[in-house]
């Protein structure tokens, strides 16, 4: 049974409110998209979501892909539901027009891709991973590639693959050492990738496979890696398609969740080798890897935000239909929603997804500003942002959808840890996003080494004066409880972000040691940062006469829990940033 | 393949250093209990832990229980696992010798458990089941069934299973409606239960069901709830067994984890109703259960501990074994453990669960105390001492051992995602803790309600007083650092403590709406507490010239690192106390 339904009010209030719309509106391309056009397009995806992708979820789960004969069989109304995405034009609406796109704002696709992965993550991860290929080779491609892949990409009647993983190339990507041996104009790729999503399956006519691998004589580490494009099927001169490439998948992961999803480990090249061709330049394989990581990155905080919102509103339902004890002031017909804990559940549940919401689509409205504006200066701030924000978007959202899917099992007591109720699959599901496209240690080692040591702090000192905006807001709309708030939590941001710029010329464990708690410290204070826009901008709507009273009100007080349950916690990680590395790094290893 | 090794030595350390042993050995028939003496009973658990009951965990998982034909089989090598606790004479360790038991202090016991759920909690909830069962029964039961049941029970010969829930009656027992129809001198059951843990199996020769009934004319609510024995086979006057019991295990769940503990939807009474004998007096039943509530509450703290510690070990072996990256001073060759961030992981793990260790084994001494101790005072005040830490124990480790269980599956990466590797499984058992035996928001209640409002508070700033103790004792050792943590992290639970009772009079829903986050607060500081005093320990035995510095400096370095990444929550969780509860009910119904 499909529950989730499209939290269309609260998506277009933060694109109406929140994310300065007005500023792409000045790009002439995007001028038309006022606010009814996008609800339009929001509600028809939301329908897409709803009755077509949604409903195999289960299935998914239950009983997953299947591999057989080095083929994979995607779960049962997989296909029809890609198929269904395919045909309603939906992989290419923030994509290249020259090639079929649609070209509208990648803030819009952020929209859609957080239904897409409340209806059905398993499934929402291959046409993420299929726009990733299409942006690397959009960027990266010489035109004969792009000419030859891209429409077919775009369209959808192609999917992409991510190969990077191998067994001993994990977080490291230095030690890999798949083999990319030229002839001719192309390559034979050979070699081991584990870990490849939805590396094969029948859904699509062809797979575009994106693979990392070194030439023979290429240099050691990251600076000798290359990025190849290796199609499943040939493709001949007129576009029909040829013979079979040298690839397969051997195994399928027997993973916790995202059963729907299959986890190929994918075998190259077990005869002559695997035709690949060159994307980007010889040895730059990374850089081009990097270009499409950021958007995969925040991708995955997308799946963050539709989980947590899945996860609450599947307890939400839980909630008000079970009926058990007496809570204050209510009868023995109750509800447990009534229960003061449990409504502490729920406005938890509640106030982080929408807070994910923000921190997600601002990102996306800032990646689109960082392309699109006209002025190179500010395109050049938008994108330092951007990259600043990539790390706190994916680990923060990603964390946070763990805790949530744990809070919605708990609201379902007992009922919670049986498998049918669906509370749990939510939780199984949610486990992965803190691991693939780098861990949550990755993302902090990122935000810490390249995105503040770097700059010396100059990206993040430009948003803390944006947050200090926000307070100055707070204090001059009447708030000053959250304004109080808000500025604590800017202290610690800075705390952490001060330690960390004092501390790592004379401790070189500091950045990765303390990394963790500076990038919560920090994604926690931006998450209430949105949270006080919303209440900032709730509250100027209602002063300004709009009776939406029943949405406004319970947008001041469902941000003003997050101040008062979630904000917190920034003091607690920047204490643990502020005491160092002395005591992680104080063990010898014989003393674990 | 059995990665766990028994954590005797800090086992030791804490029975040792920090429980206060000696107080027990006041009482005489404990007084011959010296430290080597309990040395060799902990290594032999270890023993049956590791070779026992360990080895048939994955088959657990993997195969788990199974129903058919109304008979329950237990998982692959289950039933020999069990035998082999039993031969051992392990059940009994800490119950009356009158029936069979040893009498050792139930401390004991708690350290034994502690090692047969890290090895395979799905089967030791087995025989803490049986435990309750047997406490309720020794404690309330009348002569003649305690000589009938007991001691075949205490030698584990036969199983005990708690029968409390029904598809309407969760968390409120009140509602409550299975009937005990009065015949002669027994009682015919019938109605429907569910969640009943090793319900049904074969492991023993038969199942003393402890079930919660009403008579057709009981009062309503719990005050016309009574308690009946109900044995899965008739027992003859000469003990030996006679005709199976009306009642049957129908279903049993499929549930995310703990796939060997078969938890069976029973019905009674499908023919002319199940034949059970009356415990304790007739709707006094809750009140018989409540006693036996405390330790089996404890008990599954006592999981929490054991979960949390075989997630370490698990996550420390994959650290030390996993090669990837170059590590800040370290090599290509460097395996994972050398990562600051993958240390921060690895120390969280085990401070955590030393942390938990102190806690659980101090709740089981000072429970010992408050039933053994010769002077009446004592007993009374350690006896509320106990009511007061069961719902922080239950709470706080069962809590903590889900984030120590996912950051298991961290330290992973990929792998952990991978059922294969092991980690996925021991974060999918974990997942029930928070839940049976009275959620988290049920101790919360507990403890706000029961345990601090009722006694104004006295009871819990008795607590803090011992607190203030070691925050004293600290800065005497000139350990200045921790005594400002540990004096810190105290304000942060008085302000909670405080709050509470200055709020709840007026505002009736501040104790269920602020309680999550009160017992997180006190629990916390409770946990640094017992850190405090570790560190102390360890640091007067260094002072004394014990040379085991391997040991010792790891438990000063352990223990600080808990008071500066674990203790800052406290202060976090207060903030969201002396929040109130008016966002918390903020919302109306239709705004969620």
């Amino acid at each position: 049974m499909v529950t989730y339904r499209p939290p269309l009010k609260d998506m277009q209030f933060v694109l109406d409110e929140l994310v300065d719309f007005d500023s792409l509106r000045s790009v002439p391309k995007f001028s038309e998209l006022d606010s009814e056009l996008i609800g339009s397009l929001l509600e028809e995806a939301g329908k897409l979501a709803v009755e077509a992708i949604a409903p195999c979820y289960d299935d998914g789960d239950k009983v997953g892909a299947q591999i057989s004969d080095g083929d994979v069989t995607a779960a049962p109304g997989f296909g029809e539901a890609y198929k269904a995405f395919v045909e309603g034009g939906w992989p290419g609406i923030s994509f290249n027009p020259d090639f079929g796109g649609q070209g509208l704002p990648s803030l819009l696709s952020f929209a859609v891709d957080e239904m897409l992965n409340s209806a059905n993550m398993a499934l929402a991860v291959c046409p993420m991973l299929t726009q990733a290929a299409v942006e690397s080779l959009d960027r990266h491609g010489a035109e004969s590639l792009k000419a030859t892949y891209l429409a077919n990409m775009i369209s959808g009647v192609w999917t992409g693959a991510m190969d990077l993983t191998e067994p001993q190339a994990g977080s490291n990507l230095a030690a890999i050492r798949t083999v990319a041996k030229p002839i001719d104009d192309h390559f034979l790729i050979s070699g081991t990738k584990i870990y490849i999503s939805w590396g094969d399956h029948a859904m699509a006519e062809n797979i575009l496979h994106m693979v990392l691998a070194r030439l023979p004589d290429a240099p050691p580490g990251v600076k000798g890696i290359s990025l190849f494009l290796v199609p499943k099927y040939m493709v001949n001169e007129d576009g029909s398609l040829g013979a079979r490439n040298d690839f397969r998948p051997v195994s399928i992961e027997h993973k916790m969740g995202i059963h729907g999803s299959p986890t190929c480990v994918m075998e190259f090249g077990a005869n002559d080798g695997a035709v690949g061709y060159l994307v980007g330049e010889l040895n730059e394989g990374l850089k081009c890897m990097f270009t499409m990581m950021n958007n995969a990155r925040l991708k995955v905080g997308l799946e963050g935000l539709g989980i947590a919102e899945k996860a609450y509103q599947h307890a939400r339902r839980y909630a008000f239909d079970r009926v058990q004890g007496r809570p204050p002031g209510g009868t023995d017909k109750s509800p447990i929603a009534g229960h003061p804990d449990v409504r502490r559940m729920l406005m938890l549940q509640k106030s982080v997804s929408e807070a994910m919401r923000v921190m997600c689509y601002t990102a996306g409205a800032d990646s689109d500003r960082a392309e699109h504006l006209s002025d190179e200066d500010a395109r050049a701030a938008y994108d330092s942002r951007v990259a600043l924000m990539v790390p706190m978007v994916k680990a923060w959202c990603t964390e946070l959808c763990q805790e949530m899917a744990s809070v919605g099992v708990q609201i379902h007591g007992g009922m919670g840890y049986v498998e049918e109720t669906g509370a749990a699959p939510i939780y199984r599901d949610a486990r992965i996003t803190t691991i693939y496209e780098g861990t949550t240690g990755i993302q902090a080692q990122d935000l810490a080494g390249r995105k503040i040591i770097r700059d010396s702090g100059k990206s993040v000192f430009a948003l803390c004066d944006d947050i200090k905006v926000t307070v100055v807001a707070l204090t001059k709309a009447g708030m000053s409880t959250q304004a109080h708030q808000l500025g604590q939590g800017l202290e610690s941001m800075k705390t952490s972000v001060n330690w960390l710029l004092e501390h790592y010329a004379n401790d070189q464990f500091a950045p990765n040691a303390v990394g963790y708690n500076l990038l919560m410290a920090c994604s926690t204070v931006v998450a209430a940062w949105g949270m006080a826009r919303s209440l900032l901008a709730a509250k100027a709507r209602l002063d300004s006469g709009d009776t939406d009273t029943r949405f406004l009100s319970a947008k001041l007080t469902t941000a003003s829990f997050f101040m008062d349950n979630v904000l917190p916690r920034a003091g607690a990680f920047a204490q643990a940033v502020t005491a160092g590395s002395d005591n992680i790094m104080g063990l010898s290893d014989a003393q674990f």
